[in-house]
């Protein structure tokens, strides 16, 4: 997908959102810049060369920020929100920048405030397992320091080796490992945030024990809060040991009702080791090894893949667990085909598919991705329902994702990006989702890309309170604008 | 501990807070109440005979509510609000009324909302093991109806065949297996709640899905908000597979610092079916002993014992892991004495010993109970500076808790409530909790018992963000009063 395609899909969402600057923020003026300099330091505010951080990870998003900042202290955050909020300055918060849904860069003008040099202040308790670290440490830094500890940390993405921590907590990132460990609601103790007032206060959410019942729980709040009502400068959390075993297995299934109920004998059979539970499609098979030449690990080309991967402390025991999920699998008549990965590369061989997924479809042509969540007995119906809608516009229709967590990846493929096409799929895919029950948004958030349609499946009750929440924290509104939920 | 002395002291603390009937809330008239008989249907609008109602667990707080109102669905609810709202009327709501700070009476005459008969509406997805459930059931009822589909409630509380799930999260319980399972933060997905204004506003917060990601996380501002934002009337949470193996082992340890090592051990062979790791001093056993006639398990009279409890899916496997775990204690010379349960009978007496310690606590005379977090360095260091402190002043002091959490119950106990003693510990206390980086509530709340000093170790900045976070949805401040955080 090039990028004046994808500028003109992004376009056609602003169209929909009908979003005009808003008169009411300041334009930057070269005071501001001055104010900014004396905090930051000179070499630490950009005009130029800022494309990487005017733009979203997808290219589909692109804002014209008057500068973008690179604070290195929590304290000089402060002192950037208190300048900007005294001035009526909007602003964008930005970590890895490896969002897919555009919340992360400017609309119009706004500053953007990068977290990256926010990555210096790094704390682990091995009696607890409990991290305290800035808010810019990237991911699999983070979990680079963990492991000689026996540690790591409690999720896992593909975008590891650049999003950072900071912005996983502000989209309450889901991933590959939430069957086993939880959403981030499990691991979040405490924050560090610097609200957007006249005098950029500074707060400590939350504490560094496991249980601590003195307050309401505000550190939850910005779980997903998008940027909306505070920067996150530093982060507590806990995190788990580093599983000793971890075993793949690939699955051949023909019907997708099975699938549904291999997932119920895996939690049986699997229950605390069962870490993964990932799903594609025949489709998205033939798209890897169409685009990107990826054989196929199961040879007789099932309609649907299972990957289940498990981690424990035991091999021997998680090896035993493994081989009766297998036997109850194939005994029951359930697979079709499958095997159990004897290695390291045979497991790699098997991530391999479900990781490149997301690369085979932006190499497949013009692409609609979705992100999510339906309960079980409507996953795959989703793809069927698109299917046959958008017959004659599409190259390819291709389902992934965390069936383990009902997070149904659906991917839309054409030649180029139509009208015809956009309007067939939206909102009718958005609007059948909510009334089925679903969420419109698992894991990738709102955002630009997804804020005509956030209000399906929210009441305009929640939708005013939550506006309320946001003025208590952002009193002048000049946190992310254009996006709030 | 009878009922006077626990008048005293709830008198003594009330005298702290300097609380005064505030004279914004309205007298409930008979208007009212035929307003409220109206609503709930005259036999459920009580007047007299409502000592339980306004009498908390302890009995050491009690007020005098003008009525106790037994509404049984969300729209009787939301018009009991409604009515307060528009009157003025100050409301506390009641589930279970097993807390143990006092919060869930009235300090006045404030109306009692009860949710014990908002229990009809229960479902349950076995494909997920989403559970969907009126506030008003009983932990023990839930657990009992799951039990049939092989799943259970991720959290167990000695309270559990009386307290409420919708307790529960408003008091964001912890229990005996937050380490196998988390918080209730890992497992809250949506709430309904009615808001105290003039409307009465019902709002459906969160969805049944676990990953959903179109809004701030709301409902999790519910737990452990002790009844300061909204009745909740119904909980959508996720629910855990029943664990078919569970094993118990008691381990006797002379110093402190190797109870921290053993649970090293502990996270390292039991891992992933750690479920609880609990802990009591010779003194509280000595003191189940005196006053119950309960009988150690382990004959060494060691200095500390440590429970162990495994929960997993296979027992072939947890024996062996158990095994390994025992083994290693032993080896290391960490243990001086330990047994593994060998039967229900054998790990029944050793959770007795546990389960019956605050029970002990209560026949020893006049006691202070404590629930505090500390950092695990400084857990068994507080008992030994209060022992050191008030030394001339006490009969016993007994520490027990959930040392995997960080988790003390300590107890001091005299002959009787002197001011001596009260002052000789308090604030003391929670000031050396709150300077050794502690929480002075761990998870039982702040109620009216430690307001007082629910401002150790919060700071002003964040306490004034949770008020005005109050306002939003309790505008006119009649929810729960004279207990704001």
């Amino acid at each position: 997908m090039h990028d004046k395609m994808l500028r003109t899909l992004a376009a056609d969402v602003r169209t929909l959102t009908s979003i005009a600057r808003n008169p009411r923020f300041a334009t930057v003026q070269s005071s501001d810049i001055r104010v900014f300099e004396s905090i930051c330091g000179q070499n630490y505010v950009k005009i130029a060369e800022i494309d990487n951080y005017a733009t979203d990870w997808t290219k589909a998003f692109k804002g014209n920020p008057a500068c973008v900042l690179l604070p290195s202290t929590t304290d000089e955050v402060s002192a950037i929100l208190a300048h900007c909020a005294q001035r009526n300055i909007a602003v964008v918060p930005q970590a890895g920048n490896t969002g897919l849904v555009g919340g992360a860069v400017p609309v119009y003008d706004e500053v953007v405030v990068s977290m990256k040099r926010i990555n210096k202040h790094i704390e682990f308790d091995e009696k607890t397992g409990t991290l305290i670290c800035d808010a810019g440490f990237i991911l699999e830094e983070l979990d680079n320091h963990l492991a000689p500890h026996g540690y790591m940390m409690p999720y896992s993405l593909g975008a590891k080796g650049s999003c950072m921590i900071g912005g996983n907590v502000a989209t309450n990132a889901g991933g590959i490992q939430l069957l086993r460990y939880g959403s981030l609601h499990a691991h979040l103790l405490g924050l560090t945030v610097v609200l957007p007032t006249d005098d950029g206060k500074v707060m400590e959410l939350g504490s560094t024990l496991r249980k601590d019942n003195t307050s309401l729980h505000v550190p939850h709040l910005f779980l997903g809060s998008e940027g909306q009502i505070g920067l996150i400068t530093r982060v507590v959390m806990n995190t788990v040991p580093k599983p000793s075993s971890v075993l793949s297995a690939m699955i051949g299934v023909d019907k997708f009702e099975s699938c549904c109920c291999i997932l119920r004998i895996a939690r049986r059979h699997l229950s605390e080791i069962l870490s993964s539970f990932e799903f594609l499609d025949r489709e998205a098979m033939v798209l890897l090894e169409e685009t990107l030449n990826l054989k196929q690990v199961l040879h007789s080309n099932p309609r649907f893949t299972i990957l289940v991967e498990t981690s424990g402390s035991n091999k021997e025991h998680d090896a035993d667990k493994m081989e009766r999920f297998l036997d109850e699998c194939f005994n029951s008549g359930l697979t079709v085909d499958g095997v159990q990965a004897q290695s390291v590369a045979e497991s790699s061989a098997m991530w391999r598919l479900r990781e490149s997924a997301p690369l085979a479809v932006a190499a497949g042509g013009f692409f609609y991705k979705y992100d999510v969540s339906l309960p079980l007995n409507h996953f795959y119906e989703l793809t069927e329902v698109i299917r046959v809608r958008c017959l004659k516009h599409t190259k390819h229709i291709v389902t992934y994702g965390h069936l383990g967590d009902g997070n149904s990846h659906l991917n839309v493929i054409a030649k180029e990006y139509t009208q015809d096409l956009h309007d067939t799929l939206h909102p009718f895919l958005y609007e059948w989702v909510a009334a089925h029950g679903g969420s419109i948004s698992a894991e990738h958030g709102i955002g630009q890309l997804k804020l005509p349609y956030s209000t399906f499946g929210k009441s305009p009750a929640e939708r005013d309170l939550v506006r309320r929440i946001k003025t208590v924290f952002d009193p002048k509104g000049i946190l992310n604008p254009y996006k709030t939920f």
